[in-house]
């Protein structure tokens, strides 16, 4: 079975892919291009045009700068297959011609180092991004050719790596090193598929299998660096923010690794490279590894709106269930990087553990870092804002309103790759079986057996639970088609052409299977989707007392502007839950009403600290509004964690 | 009236002041003569012997090394007039003339400057302490002066005030500047007490007024130091941690603060100067700032535990109700400091809120900052401990353990010459009137009238409201005695010599005013001590849902080893608490036990985390133990903060 076309046709989703179209690609080209007023210089474009002798100046902007430029290619891959736009090619083309030129003759390609320090390539892969960046040009190659069949990025692309591995290995004479910030590993294996080149693929195995090994690489590098050097970030009194080895997570092999620690990021973004090299060699052992490091993230590691990183220093993970609210860093690209990893793990097991997961994301803690107008961006996206944050340095990162811009830009691009390649999550497919894994509105063709069937999806998601999925084949075939149930819904109906299903079982893995002989059929499914109160372990010491809402996939929050100040003296009361829909400046979106009180602070002296005081309570009509869409409506205080009383 | 005599004879603090006899002031010695083992040098000592060219070596140690001495000799004074002993005395004079030899011929006396950058004295007052150093000398010369009656120490001090009274001031040709961290503007008011000297007073008062003044002085002196100038902690990217002038109070003159900002014991200590001065020069005006600043921190910024500083970034001050338990600051000097604040404002005007706050403050807050054996210290005190705190880089400063020595060790002989100097606190004399301001059992002789009046205080205080106070005058006087009503207290019984009292009337003070004639008269108060389930004000949002538990004047907490892990899953019920005392290892204090609940934790599966589960509760015994005992008995979790279903 293959999928050989598929388009997005959904509510939620299509917008979301215009908006990246028609608001987030032009934004980003003019801030790539230094056009937007009060952000951030990027300088990015500038330093390629510098580097191919198109411009005099000097480079500007992070040692990661190009990778903007790469992301933004990549995205606009995805959005041409959406929707074709000759000007917008035209102008990719044009960089790629840029790109081309800037390019040295050996292939190495990184403006940072060809501008700024020529003499000092591959002399800090700790801290520098050289192989970071390679990586994402290596996706945008792989992006761009897959929609338009056009070579150059994918040759330009391929020369970089043919350098790059001259230069790393294992072999006798090649430097044994490894990215500080994994990405290239990943993206190789993206070119493998492509070029189908074993080179490629071993590359991406040397990178993965040789960090963490003794002698560590990174120690014998900086030996050898000048003293002199300036390191951009990395703090040799303070190694990685005090995190060491952990930081890059090459504190052991990857073989070795147990539990997540580090800079979440750069973590996940291995993790994805380790489970498709699983999936890609059929490596058992590599897909246990891989598997024990998901369940400490997403059972002890991870917000419940799929935020990962629960520590600013190091923008990094921290303990097992230490996840505060208020000084967490949760940080865009980290959720991103989860749907990757959640993706990869689905093709080596099916388990509807990993498409509940990618599902918590792609509706929670990713969209949350952009607006609704897709003009400004949350790096950081925390569970509560409260009217003190700013003001404490141990949480000044936790940014009140979404930037126009970033001086480390990566969250805003990554989110716009995520959002226009959103259909690469929809569907599993084997030898005689389909895995619906998200119930996102598209039609799609897939082949089987020298036929085709073609499938409409319509999904009501994530407002509703209905869902019709239409398969048309030509011919009767006999496969199996597996539905995944939601981790939030305990009650749903499913009809095949009218009629409850016989064929319908559930399966072990999470997943609804019917198996039957398919030509013309129509499944109806009702996923209900009542309001959930959902608690977190109580090993999380921060939301004891507390429940979030949750109504589908969507997570909900309290903001200042529907339920005043101080949300923190709010309490639900019972679970008399009413769900509204049709508020234009929130796009339409499901809000929540119910009954609480809140302490009637106001009326207690603001000049006393502590006394036996029994406060007085109100009655307050509480709203909800979905985690993802706060602060569109203004800046104000904002909770997902609600006090309940215990056992109430 | 005149206090001629006063000697503690207190179950509680008598015990203290014996454990800094025995315990604390031989330790110190050992710590500031490097004598520790696995604790941080001190070299204090070292660096006064070769700097009088007795020894040999290089100055170590941070700039205001040399007030740890000049803290050990305030100690020791006080210590000496409660337990005489001719070899301490000894130790001091011996010490004194090591110090005498070290000050320079022109009366320059700081370590740091004379051995390390002679050329660079008063070069750099903002970040340097000379000013702080000299402050603490005249502190010990006083205190060791009003004690032995020995001049020497006061004479180099009075030396070297001259040379700093010859080098600032507003007169022609002089600097003027005035110190970075607040001390000696106190130290002055107390050496004016002693040698009436209006120069002291001036100088004080030129220090106090100064400060906040444009052109500002810092700005001034750092202009006109050398860019090669090492800062030793202060970085000039990141100003006074980024607090800029309010960091050290500079940012308007003195009076025209409204709220405390910037660095919590330089505050108080500059507070404390005001709150004399207004004393000493009887002025309204200054009292009126004073007094508003006094309001700012009690009301809005200062712990249940009388911690202020709830920021560690500059160790200051922050926002009005931003007060979290897991990562404020709550220096044991502040606290310290905030005693010798309300010492003063009760001087100017009498409130009982001024000793209620001290009283929060000596049994909680301060004493917390050293175990009980005398020979582990806090310099920070958290009203939280969890299981993860120590691998926070955001609280990595709350240290889950008493030390047996810091690098900075203002602390503990801060909270040192606090114990040993205690009966300060006990009572305010006016022309006619006796006010008890403290409940510390103590034998006292008063002049009144060429007569004299015996006072034999006893008190169960802090772990029982029982107070008898004998007055035996020769003489039949009439004056008023004042007895402060603590806060924590709504029910109490006086009686005077064995009748209920009808001279006893409620002063709107907040003291019990008792007028009539006296000679031989027997006092008895029963202050009742109910356990209190005090709350926060609901404008601090981390304590919202929870109670402390407090107990006359003392507040609790509870224990890992009392209660076991995850402190933060227990829920008080009810009201029923019991009282029990004579526990050997918490030196028979008073503890508190009641009943409540345990969320059944350990029953959750580690691997989940979010559900709609309902939590079952086990039953527990809850102990609280007094909050400034808290880790003598191990390590382990603590909350001050427990949570109570709201309305409950």
């Amino acid at each position: 079975m293959k999928i050989i076309d598929l388009s997005i046709q959904d509510n939620f989703w299509s917008r979301y892919q215009e908006i990246v179209k028609k608001a987030v690609i032009p934004y980003q080209w003019k801030a790539l291009n230094d056009e937007i007023k009060d952000a951030e210089p990027s300088h990015a474009i500038k330093n390629f045009k510098i580097a191919a002798n198109l411009e005099t100046g000097e480079y500007y902007g992070e040692v990661f700068q190009d990778s903007d430029v790469a992301k933004w290619i990549e995205t606009v891959a995805y959005s041409l297959k959406n929707f074709p736009d000759d000007n917008l090619e035209q102008k990719v083309d044009e960089l790629i011609d840029i790109i081309e030129l800037a390019q040295d003759e050996d292939g190495y390609l990184n403006t940072y180092y060809m501008l700024k320090e020529p003499d000092k390539k591959w002399t800090n892969l700790r801290d520098h991004h050289e192989l970071y960046c390679a990586g994402h040009f290596i996706e945008a190659a792989v992006a761009y050719y897959n929609v338009t069949k056009k070579r150059k990025l994918l040759n330009i692309v391929c020369k970089y790596i043919d350098l790059i591995d001259e230069l790393f290995g294992l072999e006798e004479g090649k430097r044994r090193g490894y990215p500080g910030h994994q990405e290239i590993e990943l993206a190789l294996l993206r070119l493998y598929e492509i070029t189908k080149d074993e080179k490629h693929l071993n590359l991406a195995k040397y990178f993965l299998y040789q960090r963490g090994t003794e002698p560590n690489y990174f120690e014998i590098e900086k030996a050898k660096r000048d003293e002199t050097d300036v390191l951009i970030w990395n703090d040799e009194d303070n190694l990685n923010f005090g995190l060491e080895k952990e930081y890059q997570q090459d504190h052991v092999p990857i073989m070795k690794q147990k539990e997540a620690v580090g800079h979440a990021v750069r973590a996940v973004y291995m993790y994805t490279a380790m489970a498709d090299l699983a999936v890609k060699e059929n490596n058992q052992e590599l897909y246990e590894v891989t598997k024990k490091l998901w369940n400490d993230v997403v059972n002890k590691k991870m917000y419940i709106t799929g935020g990962i990183g629960s520590s600013a220093n190091g923008e990094s993970f921290s303990d097992a269930y230490d996840l505060p609210n208020d000084s967490m860093y949760c940080e865009t690209c980290a959720s991103v990087g989860m749907t990757f990893w959640a993706n990869k793990m689905n093709k080596f097991e099916k388990n509807s553990d990993y498409h509940n997961i990618l599902e918590r994301e792609i509706y929670n803690g990713t969209i949350s870092g952009m607006n609704l107008a897709g003009n400004k961006f949350l790096y950081v996206n925390p569970l509560e804002v409260n009217s003190k944050q700013q003001n404490r340095v141990d949480q000044e990162h936790v940014l009140p309103e979404r930037q126009p811009w970033f001086k480390t830009a990566c969250c805003p691009p990554n989110l716009a790759r995520m959002i226009t390649s959103i259909e690469k999550n929809l569907y599993d497919i084997e030898d005689d079986a389909i895995y619906i894994n998200q119930y996102i509105g598209n039609q799609s063709i897939i082949e089987y057996q020298s036929n085709v069937i073609n499938i409409n999806l319509e999904s009501k998601f994530p407002w509703n639970g209905e869902v019709k999925i239409s398969l048309d084949s030509n011919k009767q075939q006999d496969f199996k088609l597996f539905l995944r149930i939601p981790d939030w819904c305990c009650d749903f109906k499913v009809t095949v052409n009218g009629r409850e299903s016989n064929e319908a079982t559930h399966d072990d893995n999470g997943y609804l299977m019917i198996d039957k002989k398919w030509s013309k059929d129509e499944i109806k499914i009702e996923f209900s989707m009542p309001v959930l109160e959902v608690k977190s372990n109580p090993r999380v010491r921060n939301n004891i007392g507390k429940v979030a809402l949750q109504r589908g996939p969507i997570v909900y929050c309290l903001e200042e502007i529907d339920n005043g100040e101080n949300l923190a003296a709010i309490y639900l009361e019972g679970d008399n839950y009413k769900v509204k829909s049709g508020e234009s400046d929130l796009n339409n979106m499901v809000t929540i009403e119910t009954i609480g009180e809140k302490i009637d602070w106001k009326g207690v002296d603001k000049n006393y600290s502590y006394s036996e005081e029994i406060y007085k309570n109100q009655k307050l009509k509480v709203k909800a509004v979905p985690y993802f869409s706060w602060n569109n409506r203004g800046s104000g205080e904002m909770i997902v964690w609600i006090n309940k009383n215990n056992n109430e």
